[in-house]
């Protein structure tokens, strides 16, 4: 099975790296850019029958910091 | 109007990133793993009626290499 797992840094959180990417948008002369954030996007090919529960300890213990992150876990097929 | 880029590795284009994750995760004790890829989430915040070919202009200029990236571009809202 595979799963996909969104990390994003919770509002609040100052995003250095978005700010740098709306600049270079702007840039470029792309307009109507108000903001943009970036985040991680987490493949994950898993062995059949592996729950949801052991996904989410996954994020909790290594793939987020949830201090200032979130995550949302999306089954694949 | 909001907008999600999701930016992944081309399969063939080795991740060490992903790898890394990978050996993480077992060394954690979690099995079943066979796989991980890490890719980039990218959420835009845009004027209204900015069209799905003037994202897909920052996507081909700044945010994907295109040469071993794939992206997909994602409405909300």
């Amino acid at each position: 099975m595979k799963a996909r797992v969104f990390v994003t840094l919770k509002s609040g959180v100052l995003d250095p790296q978005g700010k740098a990417i709306q600049h270079a948008l702007e840039g470029l002369g792309f307009g109507g850019v108000n903001d943009v954030r970036a985040g991680k996007l987490i493949e994950l090919d898993l062995a059949e029958g592996t729950s949801e529960a052991d996904i989410d300890a996954m994020c909790r213990k290594l793939l987020a910091n949830t201090v200032i992150e979130n995550y949302r876990i999306e089954a694949v097929g």
